[in-house]
């Protein structure tokens, strides 16, 4: 399916008002059903969507090993994701939608809890990053982000080495986009540790824990941190570098990494 | 509690490499429980919570009027929001979180279900405005996003007349700056129907759907709708515009109410 579609439009501009045509970015409520069970219904961008199911599964802790997955059946028509395992795991979905107090701790859209945060392990990776990489890198980024360029309407991610972009996802979700690029790397036996991740998006404390489970060391990002995205990340040993823009940036946490 | 933080920074430009001081954008996980009970924990900037909190429970339907409210407690430390109802209503949160099946149904951040839209009306209000006013109001408006200005983190959004900003609320999700505002009008009565609402972030279908059920006529962004956005828009007889950058803007839907 098409990321995009075309509406008719009127364009308001000084020399007056046209008919004309806008390309819009479209919008898919997805289904994952987990061995039969509805899961969760999401929207999102209706494309690679096998990867945004798995990437999601894993990043909930309802899969943990790619071996689990029996078989994975997409309708996009319908937007519907079924995935069986090879044992018959019966969702916890209490799990996902248990609200929960927690200082450090919330649920929002993409549900994480503290418990993940001591289930953590400090991320002790040595590889390091050039301030010069991550702009070659982060300019190849932007130029690979078509849909936003021509709707203004989704964000991206990339898994990167420090030399090229490896894997690279587009969603109408920050989360999403990032479920993209780990699922599709679980069904790769593509490796992340040691990998950079590169987001369009704000890091804030969802997409921080989200990058910590697969042991990124280093996460980048054009726009901004929050608080708890930045404590997250010094805590877990991550670099966590924002705002890059032509040729500046800011380092948050273990600046070491860039040299 | 202040919405933003100061943290120490590496910044590296071509000149090399700073020590010094970045304002960041906080995330509070806050809990909101209605009648004693739990209802939901989201990531929200630490400000406005009453207003966030009524917001929320009245675009989840789990209020209708504002007379059900007996008193809200906020704990902006401990990030929970206390509301209490004059009837003693049992919040049925199965209907909150139950996952959904259905074209142009979704749930996501926020939450709604096909059954939405069958029980809008359509918003017959024969308000109009001028592309100078609109251009005139987010001009206003982007000159109040000061938070975005400084931290690059949050979303704005605001209610209007033709001439000017009525309500104004930041927020780090864009669901919430909306909420922020409808839950400050209700608790404040100010009428919401024939109003403008203004948003820094996409139009999704969750937007507009929360902004139709508050009866607003007139939807604008500074950003893109999504294609579920323009159709539940052109459906529910709401005029939205988008891009409005410069003097420029498109206008997707019912465009007989920009003159």
């Amino acid at each position: 399916m098409e990321n995009v579609d075309r509406f008719p439009i009127q364009r308001v501009t000084n020399e007056g008002r046209t008919e004309t045509e806008d390309v819009v970015v479209r919008e898919l409520p997805l289904t994952i059903l987990l061995n039969e069970k509805e899961l969760v219904t999401m929207l999102c961008s209706p494309s690679n969507l096998d990867s945004l199911a798995i990437g999601f599964l894993f990043s909930e802790g309802l899969l943990k090993n790619r071996n689990e997955i029996q078989r994975i059946t997409v309708d996009d028509q319908r937007g519907l994701v079924r995935v069986r395992t090879t044992d018959d795991i019966e969702p916890d979905t209490g799990f996902l939608f248990k609200p929960l107090i927690a200082s450090g701790g919330g649920k929002g859209a993409s549900f994480y809890s503290a418990v993940d945060v001591q289930d953590l392990a400090r991320i002790e990776s040595q590889v390091t990053i050039s301030a010069h990489e991550i702009i070659t890198l982060v300019h190849e980024f932007q130029h690979r982000s078509q849909i936003y360029r021509t709707t203004g309407g989704v964000h991206s991610a990339a898994l990167c080495d420090t030399r090229e972009i490896l894997v690279f996802a587009e969603d109408i979700g920050r989360h999403n986009a990032i479920d993209k690029i780990f699922g599709h790397c679980i069904l790769g036996d593509i490796p992340t540790d040691d990998r950079i991740i590169i987001t369009s998006g704000r890091i804030s404390s969802e997409i921080l824990l989200k990058v910590a489970k697969r042991e990124i060391p280093i996460i980048i990002s054009v726009s901004a941190p929050t608080d708890i995205g930045i404590r997250l990340a010094n805590d877990l040993g991550i670099t966590l570098i924002g705002f890059v823009r032509g040729k500046r940036m800011n380092v948050y946490t273990n600046a070491w990494r860039v040299k």
